[in-house]
């Protein structure tokens, strides 16, 4: 990778990137710049060598270096300009740092380029296990300056794009209409300094004045019942801010089924759902914004995920093929498209890139899963439950990645349970229940002590989240107050199972340690619920792990409206589990939104998910007896045993 | 070229091709379409092989063939299908007629290609010479048939591209928005069957049921005083129908340095100028296409051209910078745009190629201009004139080009005359003047005779155009009515010269003759309008001329409002042209528009045209004395010659 130079061409130095270790010689007088670019060292730059941005910073290192056959020195560089001498006194720097594309080469060096300056920068995501994901974002920015037009020059619009191919090597980029319409003012604003938005490498999105360097960019989970929303800075990959909401389709229709009858049995149903949750997703987007003092129209890319009707239903699709045999979607494969076109009102030019389909429901959102697990990468057997309204589970290796959808119902997402509300602050989401005493212990989401460390009146629950609900019945059916078969148990007395509106129920949180005023309750029927969910899941593993020909698995992820917090013995005390080491469970959160978010920040990343997506096989449970039948045996929880 | 295969693959038969001659061996079985693609015929087939769009049609040739070798015998083919012989009995084809899709090879052939089954079709423009165009459109249409969904596949997305793919070996073409919205009903409605547009062979842009063969395009000349419509079949090459209308931009002003003050000075007023010029652009795309019994919303590719300030106000891009020095556009290369995006409700997935400046005011109607008359393919000196409210002017020959424009204002297109009228149904075109006996025939557009050839009452004359102006300001100086001055000569008598509201006037047609009842003249400030016309695009030729370092020119074409029955010894009577050969002054009509024609038509033309936009040499006038000293100077006519 060492471009040489004969020493026919003029005196030469010798340069050594760290951590890199490319090296090579290069004439005097040459940038670090343009050193590190002609010896393939990826160096971040968004001015292009003007000492603007302060990307390129680098450190000169001092002394001999034997393992490089070199000596390095500070005096090997040209002295230090004004801009960088105000730029170091800015921010604090040593004398060794320099800016590259101000410092000229004039003897041999040992140069450390910091991550911060390093062109493929790497973020570490919070999953399963954290991580490294290497940057690689649809959206850069490139700061040129433009001199007073002269009599006889060609357009504007020619002379940004013969700057961009000068100073950064990008030729052929065409202009998105919004941009060039704001070419003229911003020109006028910057007086010439704009800063240029490029989608892909080719095509001018945005025209900005002046210098910017954070674009914005939004990873948006579409769940059936739970929008949650992630805000990044494209060009650091950190994650700025997140938003969640309900979607606000469920008041046509709680689950996938029910939105389809109404998209396609109702006058502009379609649209109609399609406005809606487009709005929540751009209100979603103010929201993240305002957080971190920024508007919605900076956002210039969008990723989307969801279920295959989540999917359709957001790009207006016609989501009946997707209610009836052979389940075949209208769309599967990614699709890129403009946010004007889907009526987001984000930056004119903003793009959205929705990840593609796997097959029947199962969609965007579980190759959002995969990204985020890599099941694909591990020797080990994973199987994978993305618990949300509708339950995806993914079990496989890197030999093989089967797949299928469960309709669980919304009650892992508090929806449709008595007192049931999203993982928000207020929910109880952890329950403890001494198999003893029967004195009951929550915790509480936004407050860090368990309600026995509070005085009644400090716990301020408002309901119950789905990971609360989960602990609650586990912990209820260890300590015997449900029997298997899922109704509340005459043999134990407590003052806390009550009648609730004439059915019975147990007691989470007095009306004392409620926001509410009132008791936050679970009642038979949300055990009820809780019992079809679970059992949906559990034949659905049972099905997959047929279908590979296995009994048990190596481990299992659980992700979705549950956040990070479930407890593994808990889930397998409910009967929701097949068999697997209980240290091999993981709780992930949401990693639907994590893999969301991994496509928002690596265009490789959207490759490989259009390569998984036609990957995974997607199975569909036959609707016949022995399904029926294996969901009916499936129903009761297991005898209890001691957690 | 010949794709030769050895023996060894089993039996071959020998197969050439007329009239490209391209010839080579292929095994037996092969069908004749699969062996002209294989061999480099282009053939075309929208349907890929499936015998629907029978537009592979070829003659099977019999008799020895000694020049090629072989003899060819309709039974080398199989036999013909069902399809093929309902296909021949409909259009009542001989017997040697072929789909080549449907008929396989067994013996050696020699096959005719008729032009139409071409895939290079070549189309005739009328212009000053008939040239054939090579049509190459952005546009062309794909036919599939999907079957039925079956559970497990993919999504019909997905369908259509693996059939694009297996068919007509398109591959990676992504979808516009309203094209994959389209799938689901189009599926439906065509029960499997689909055209597919698609735009630059990588953009899916419409879905349609069915099978269709005819897509429509157009192309807009926008001038400052009238906009000229052609609506072409972008597969046939064909022209279908042409519109025109006056720029309702008028209303704000005359000319392009009052609709600069207008854009810029009034709030809202660019959005206001664009948003009036593209219902204009619609409200003709209606008009065409209804002549054909076609619609507006099956437009899928649009040209547009129009000087540096139409340009700008069309695509709504600030023209401020076009009013001042140093008069640099904000956009000049070639734009392309979704119809859309514009405002302009044409089909939805509907395409805009707008073509680059020259600089300046001299815009993409000079460069359609430059398409259409090729200058730069000639050894001669052209001096190429285009006429309208802005005059544009171009001098060159394949060595270099020059361009520049002239202020001649709206008069030669018929507006702020006293009865000036566009070049439309009603208008005299054509005046002459019996030197002798000051006897006054007229020409109307819309009628075959002569007015002496008809009775008053018969002539349906309403105003003047371009062209018959300067024919009656030609004739009037030569019989003596007008002095080089350009002031009516007391000289003579005769009862056409009137007083009109008080100013001198000459009667081209009396109350008796006019469809409006009141005699049609042309007066003294009439003809002061046609004076400062002529003496602008002649100083222009001048300045131009002397920059080329030349006295005369070779050869004059007039383009422009005039239509095409301009004089050229009327043209030169007014002393509008430089010295030429008087056989060597060529009247062709819309230039500018026939150059659109040709873009529409061609993606190697709209590559042309981006190239001949960068290389021809835009001049601008000094402002100062000289120039102003010898557009006084231009001012008188010359003295009368007899005609």
């Amino acid at each position: 990778m060492a471009a040489e130079h004969s020493p026919s061409d003029g005196p030469h130095a010798r340069i050594v990137f760290q951590p890199s270790g490319r090296a090579g010689t290069v004439p005097l007088g040459t940038s670090l710049l343009a050193a590190a670019r002609s010896l393939g060292v990826g160096l971040e730059s968004i001015c292009g060598g003007q000492q603007t941005c302060g990307k390129c910073l680098v450190y000169v290192e001092a002394g001999s270096f034997p393992k490089f056959n070199l000596t390095s020195d500070p005096a090997h560089l040209s002295p230090p300009t004004a801009h960088e001498q105000r730029f170091r006194e800015r921010r604090g720097l040593p004398e060794t740092a320099r800016l590259a594309c101000a410092a000229q080469i004039r003897g041999d060096l040992l140069i450390t380029v910091p991550p911060e300056s390093q062109a493929q920068k790497q973020v570490i995501l919070k999953a399963a296990t954290e991580r490294p994901l290497e940057i690689d974002p649809a959206i850069r920015l490139y700061y040129v300056r433009l001199a007073p037009p002269q009599a006889g020059e060609r357009s504007d619009q020619e002379r940004v794009a013969a700057e961009l191919a000068a100073r950064f090597g990008l030729t052929g980029v065409t202009w998105d209409y919004p941009a060039l319409q704001a070419l003229p003012t911003a020109l006028r604003a910057g007086q010439g300094a704009l800063t240029v938005t490029v989608w892909q490498g080719r095509e001018i999105i945005r025209i900005q004045p002046g210098y910017h360097e954070s674009p914005l960019g939004l990873a948006v989970d579409i769940g059936t019942t739970t929008l949650a929303a992630y805000l990044c800075d494209l060009r650091s990959g950190a994650l700025l801010a997140t938003a969640s909401a309900m979607n606000p389709q469920v008041t046509y229709g709680d689950d996938i089924m029910a939105r389809i009858s109404y998209a396609t049995e109702q006058p502009a149903g379609l649209a109609q759902l399609q406005q809606r949750v487009v709005t929540a997703i751009h209100d979603l987007a103010q929201q993240a914004t305002a957080e971190v003092g920024r508007a919605a129209e900076e956002v210039v890319d969008v990723v989307l995920v969801g279920n295959s009707v989540m999917h359709h239903l957001v790009l207006g699709l016609d989501p009946a093929p997707l209610g009836a045999l052979p389940f075949v979607p209208v769309a599967g494969g990614p699709v890129d498209l403009r946010a004007a076109e889907l009526g987001l009102a984000l930056n004119p030019g903003a793009r959205v890139h929705v990840l593609p389909l796997e097959g029947g429901f199962v969609g965007a959102d579980n190759v959002g899963v995969l990204l985020a697990e890599e099941p694909h990468r591990r020797a080990e057997l994973s199987l994978i439950l993305d618990v949300g309204t509708n339950g995806e589970l993914v079990l496989g290796n890197r030999e093989r990645l089967l797949c299928t959808s469960a309709a669980t119902g919304p009650a892992f997402e508090g929806a449709q349970i008595t007192h049931g509300m999203r993982a928000a602050p207020g929910a109880i989401e952890r329950v403890r229940l001494d198999p003893e005493t029967l004195a009951v212990r929550v915790k509480v989401i936004g407050q860090d002590l368990w309600s026995d460390a509070l005085p009644p009146e400090a716990l301020q629950a408002r309901g119950v989240c789905g990971s609360g609900i989960l602990e609650a019945v586990a912990e209820l059916l260890t300590a015997g107050l449900l029997e298997p078969n899922g109704r509340f148990s005459a043999r134990r007395e407590t003052p806390r199972l009550i009648k609730y509106h004439g059915k019975a129920a147990f007691v989470l949180a007095e009306a004392a340690q409620s926001a509410t005023g009132a008791p936050i309750v679970i009642t038979q029927s949300d055990v009820r619920a809780i019992q079809l969910a679970k059992a949906a899941l559990y034949v659905g593993a049972q099905f997959l792990m047929r279908e590979f020909g296995v009994q048990s698995v190596d481990r299992i992820v659980l992700a979705g409206a549950f956040g990070s917090v479930l407890d593994a013995q808990r889930a397998m005390a409910i009967g929701m589990l097949p068999p697997c080491d209980s240290q091999q469970v993981f709780s992930v959160g949401n990693a639907a939104g994590d893999g969301a978010r991994i496509a928002l920040l690596s265009c490789a990343k959207r490759r490989e998910a259009a390569e998984l997506a036609r990957r995974v096989e997607h199975l569909t449970p036959s609707l016949e007896g022995e399904f029926q039948r294996a969901f009916v045996a499936a129903l009761p929880f297991p005898e209890p045993e001691p957690l």
